[in-house]
């Protein structure tokens, strides 16, 4: 194949900008998209670099699909419908075989989120990708961080820590039957945004944020943000089977409580409002500041520049 | 300083986000903009990697100033009018020196453009940023590459080749007097995305892009995207008074032809339309395919790959 940089892009992501809403694709300077009357733009951009947010082993199609899962979770916690993304990519050479990979998790993902790749930019470098994901919302309907009221139900969706235990697995930390193993693992590798419940929260959940640095560390975000404290009650977390199935429940909950990159959404909920299937009610909302938990994890959160 | 990843966000990066589109800026999990009705959203991202596309050297205002006035240049070749940025910054260590100075080139940058910086990330690894800029137009009126028709007068705005000159000058390949020196480093360092001209051509040009690839390169993919070819005049080619005093003129259209990162635009124009100030006739469009030119350059464009 040609190396060029333009070559690059033309092969291997032009064939993904068709949608709706794109007026014009990839190919010229700027994509060109149109937004629904009416509507608010959102937009969010996230960066993960090999070795740092992700295993140098993983397979390219899982860091495509992971990476801009993760970016689209941004849209669900803002109860943003996705409208499009666009994809930056630095890679140390112009390997096919890598590139081909990437493409179908890139493709797979797409798929997945009913989304169009509008744009990027391919340049050599360290290994690492910027996901910009567009989204939309009606006007005055969305989500934020810093609603939460003294009162509220404090709630999450899914399960917790199972991609980090995922983690430890790949990493040859955790060592489990196969089958827990392969739950966890596609946990870690192929993540799903909380969309869909993102759209229905806009209606009654007074905050929103999603869970990628961990529990205890998007808690305290909220927390900041809507000027309350949280209190979380660790018995309540919600665990899978398989989380529920390892040998030290100790590690469990920690993963649970500060492992990162479950892309579960952690909302805050009147009293009044029914709580969404497929969640948890696991604190509430209190006057104050700070999040309090009746276990501490060994680390809190995670921070790339503290690690 | 804290050094926590957070923390730099905060500090460093949370006090542009105020304009008239901003709805939520910088601090939830994305932003939220409006977008004036009936218009068109354009985006494009582009990722700068140190040492490929600006020199290790180059202090990090400038880093900031130059890597986001050549994003933005992408919205001149539209014929947009900017709306906001987003900038993800990855970078060895939390040095506060280092992101001050960024700060400052980043602050003036958003004031010279009239946006907001609405969003980003901040990550560890090898120093790179990726700008993503966002901007509007009529829903039916904006640039394309394709449009050019035989006929039409190939036309570009300002002066070619400074910018490959001032690198040159930093790099320590061209000696010149200090003012010559300070002109061209300037144009390399500070470059001036040409949005007023792009709005002003939405209503006569038949096609653009801006020249960032170099003039060849960037010509080659307008002949490309609107199926004909252009034939372009060197002796016509616009050079500054700098580039003019220079004692090797072959180098200087050397630079003039392929050299990057000028940031002018490169557009076509009906026979019947006039000439918009400050800028050059220096070709045409005619029936066919590719560029011809009457001089050869030793280095056509830019291209990460094979360098």
């Amino acid at each position: 194949m040609s190396d060029s940089e333009f070559d690059l892009i033309q092969d291997f992501f032009s064939g993904l900008d068709q949608g709706a809403s794109v007026r014009l694709g990839i190919g010229d300077d700027a994509a060109a998209l149109s937004l629904p009357e009416g509507h608010l733009l959102h937009i969010s951009t996230d960066t993960a670099v090999e070795g740092v947010h992700f295993l140098a082993s993983l397979p390219p199609a899982d860091v495509a699909y992971r990476s801009t899962m993760a970016a689209a979770s941004d849209l669900a916690a803002m109860g943003a419908a996705p409208l499009a993304l666009l994809l930056s990519l630095t890679l140390p050479e112009a390997d096919r075989v890598w590139l081909e990979g990437f493409y179908r998790g890139l493709a797979e993902v797409c798929n997945a989120l009913g989304v169009p790749l509008v744009g990027g930019d391919t340049t050599r470098g360290s290994l690492s990708l910027t996901v910009t994901v567009l989204g939309s919302t009606p006007a005055d309907r969305f989500l934020t961080r810093s609603g939460a009221q003294p009162g509220d139900r404090l709630c999450v969706s899914g399960t917790l820590g199972d991609a980090a235990a995922g983690l430890a697995v790949l990493s040859e930390q955790l060592a489990v039957d196969e089958s827990v193993a392969a739950f966890l693992t596609t946990r870690y590798k192929r993540p799903a945004a909380r969309l869909a419940l993102g759209e229905a929260l806009r209606s009654c959940a007074t905050s929103c944020i999603d869970v990628s640095d961990g529990l205890l560390a998007d808690a305290a975000h909220v927390a900041t943000a809507s000027g309350v404290g949280l209190e979380i009650d660790s018995v309540l977390l919600p665990l899978s089977e398989a989380m529920g199935s390892l040998a030290d429940s100790e590690r469990s909950l920690n993963w649970a409580l500060a492992g990162g990159d479950d892309y579960e959404l952690l909302f805050t909920l009147p009293s009044s409002m029914p709580l969404p299937s497929g969640c948890t009610e696991m604190g509430r909302v209190v006057a104050g500041s700070g999040i309090s938990c009746d276990r501490t994890p060994e680390r809190i959160g995670y921070d790339h520049f503290r690690r």
